[in-house]
């Protein structure tokens, strides 16, 4: 597709903006990636603009709009759908050079951070006054708070703490126009009608780009238990997730479930030990925030489920280590693309469906072509299922595949995206997990905030 | 003010859409308060319609909008800030014949309840499956699904589950012109762009009339411990929020504060027994869920706070009858009233700005003349301060009154409204705690979902 160029007159301009540092071009532009999921190709955009306060995103902002150059935020570079890909008729927009964090309120247990400080700094600035900063991420080290708001990231701790939007207090935006919007309220109750902040949450930067947040903070935990778990099926996992919580007052921190394909993939000799035998028909990692002293109560409760025929086998993590070791076996899913599952999913469908859905796409999948495979995992206590499916090379088939896998969702009333986001990558699938007159309203919001369409044009709808 | 009546021929429109059953009128409509604010006051409107289904509350909606008759929408009526308040051009709208849960899924722990069932139904249907539904406010038998989805109601449990925003998963609205808007999804995880959701909730009936919802059950805490505590003030109480916080990995519930003056009141010869000596400088209620083998380390925690200075002194309740007169201290504020202090006020400010807000607000309605006074007390765990007054019957001493405790809110980051909402008593104050920018952003959302401004007019905004 050819686009029409960005006049080097208006380059000029964004550069008197933020200055000669602000403005990337050229070979040092096209040494950036387009996205992570295309780390080979250069980024395209005209130029990167980098601005370094709410004002100068602002004027930025003003200027793009009254020419018409479309916008395309990008923040730590890390999602998965293509939410920052550029053309060269559009301006890239990074907040790098806005990070940082403004204060913390311990008492009040809140942060005020810029938008391109990243999620590892929160963390440790959190960490620091003893509180816990509960979003978190393999890509902490360079995901960023705006990016983090941008994609309402998830995680591993969204069972207990939420998304994103929930540690979100308030936030700063500018519009497409470049009008500042100032909500940066360290409020946990703020009832005055629409909460502005929800527009800028999971949106991608299509409605405004956030300069600034208040953040909420939570105590940090005592210590954790962590058990790996050995069940009959998926819905008996739910069972030791509903009586684990119920016995523990809501304090199961993480919930991942593994379908056999993947926990056999993964303890495969060479890979991981396998902490339980590699013939059950279900696993579950449980991990609950405790104190030392709980521990009988885990082992009467793990008997108690074992009993009931819930649970065929457990392993307690007895030290930090194990604890770490464990996890592995859930996290290290970049061993999968050169084990032959090189195509990522993230979908949600009720826990209660989850049983019947998985195992009817599975079959799917492996009825395609003899080799054609998909694992599955994930955060199966917010209903968050990831697969990963054998690339097969071509098209048609690979449109089998997401036949598979997205089909039935919208029957179940599932989603096409838990965590990941629209972006570029799923637009063609909005429409299987959002009704038609969902996205006519999610247009009608567009319309009113962005009519001439500057913001990462192109992204979420299609069309 | 003189309006335009509602033709006869329209309300036979409304009647052929609902049945002649559906549509209210004369002394029946009469016999129907203005808002729990004015319980002698008579429902005003041109007529009540009350809908059967979401298609008969688009059909009407359709209608109305056609014809350009304001739509005021009621639930339970038990809103404090007339959201709900009609005039004889306006046509009231009822879900209150579509009432009932249409079910419950234990295993994924939702539930879709239609917009007319009251709180205290979905309460009891969560009960029945050893579930919780979160939501908890005094107006639990009156108050509906609806209601409290366009109020985002709060209540007492806050602190540990959020408003009614983190109970709803998803909602089917109707929009101005007609539209059904279906959102129903059981997810907890759905980054698909915009949520929808958002629009309705806390927008009191400005955006769209939400007719079904999927809210989210909890497990069913096993016990609690119920603390009263005398503190040296309100920072001091915090403090004990934060350890309590960290020492039960966040199952503190609810934190309530009482500053002396409310609980000199409470507990006044003819009132309450004190639990505590009326002398101390503050007063918190904390409860915390837990299971009863617990209890030596609520002992450790409240010897060791009294040992670093921030507790003077506690009772822990011996048996549930204790927990409940504990309680009642807090909870009967109606008592307040004919006590002296019948106007109420529901702020929010950061934790950390507390004790110096209270302190100078309070001075400055004692000095707008002898005999004015506040006392407050609160959710305070989440910033939510209520206030109440002595009505001082002169407009213009009430707005020094107003002054003394909204004032100080938009230099602090507070707000005019925590809970309760703006609906028409507040519309004057929303500029206090909303920035024009953020005005003009809901103005414009507002602008592109009812550009004919049918539903709910004048409520949230001036003019």
């Amino acid at each position: 597709m050819m686009h029409e160029s960005v006049p080097d007159a208006f380059l000029a301009t964004l550069a008197a903006i933020v200055g000669p540092s602000g403005l990337v071009t050229g070979a040092e532009l096209r040494g950036r990636p387009a996205s992570w999921t295309r780390p080979e190709e250069p980024c395209a955009a005209a130029a990167l603009v980098r601005p370094r306060t709410t004002q100068e995103v602002s004027l930025v902002l003003a200027a793009c709009h009254a020419a018409g150059h479309p916008v395309v935020p990008r923040g730590g570079c890390t999602g998965l759908v293509d939410g920052i890909l550029c053309n060269a008729a559009e301006i890239a927009l990074s907040l790098e050079r806005m990070g940082g964090i403004e204060s913390v309120d311990p008492l009040a247990m809140t942060m005020v951070a810029r938008a391109g400080t990243t999620i590892a700094m929160v963390q440790d600035a959190a960490q620091a006054e003893g509180l816990m900063f509960p979003l978190d991420l393999g890509a902490r080290g360079s995901a960023t708070v705006g990016g983090t708001i941008a994609t309402n990231a998830g995680g591993l701790r969204v069972l207990r703490y939420g998304m994103m939007r929930e540690m979100v207090l308030g936030l700063e935006a500018v519009l497409a126009d470049g009008t500042v919007v100032s909500s940066l309220r360290p409020l946990i109750k703020n009832n005055t009608g629409l909460d502005p902040k929800h527009l800028f949450l999971g949106t991608e930067g299509t409605l405004g780009i956030v300069t600034r947040a208040v953040l909420r903070l939570r105590p940090a935990p005592a210590g954790y238990a962590t058990a790996f778990l050995a069940c009959p099926g998926v819905d008996a996992a739910a069972r030791v997730l509903a009586r684990t919580q119920a016995a523990f007052q809501g304090r199961v921190s993480s919930f991942e479930g593994m379908w056999p394909g993947y926990y056999r993939l993964m303890t495969e000799p060479g890979r991981f030990a396998p902490p339980l035998p590699r013939e059950h028909p279900y696993y579950a990692l449980v991990e609950i925030e405790c104190v030392p002293e709980e521990e009988p109560r885990i082992h009467a409760l793990l008997e108690s489920l074992m009993e009931a025929g819930d649970i065929l086998d457990a392993v307690l993590a007895a030290s930090e280590e194990q604890r770490r070791g464990l996890w592995r076996i859930r996290e290290a899913v970049e061993m999968l693309v050169p084990a032959g599952f090189g195509r990522p999913f993230d979908v949600s469908v009720p826990l209660s469906a989850m049983h019947d859905y998985v195992a009817a796409a599975t079959r799917a999948v492996a009825a395609i072509r003899p080799g054609a495979g998909a694992v599955a995992y994930g955060h199966i206590g917010d209903g968050n299922i990831h697969w990963n499916t054998t690339p097969l090379g071509d098209p048609a088939l690979e449109a089998q595949v997401d036949a598979a896998i997205y089909g039935p969702l919208t029957a179940l009333s599932g989603s096409v995206s838990a965590e990941h986001g629209i972006g570029l990558a799923k637009r063609g699938k909005l429409g299987l997990s959002r009704s038609d007159s969902e996205v006519a309203v999610m247009r009608a919001v567009k319309q009113a905030l962005d009519p001439r369409r500057i913001l990462n044009p192109g992204k979420i709808f299609l069309g």
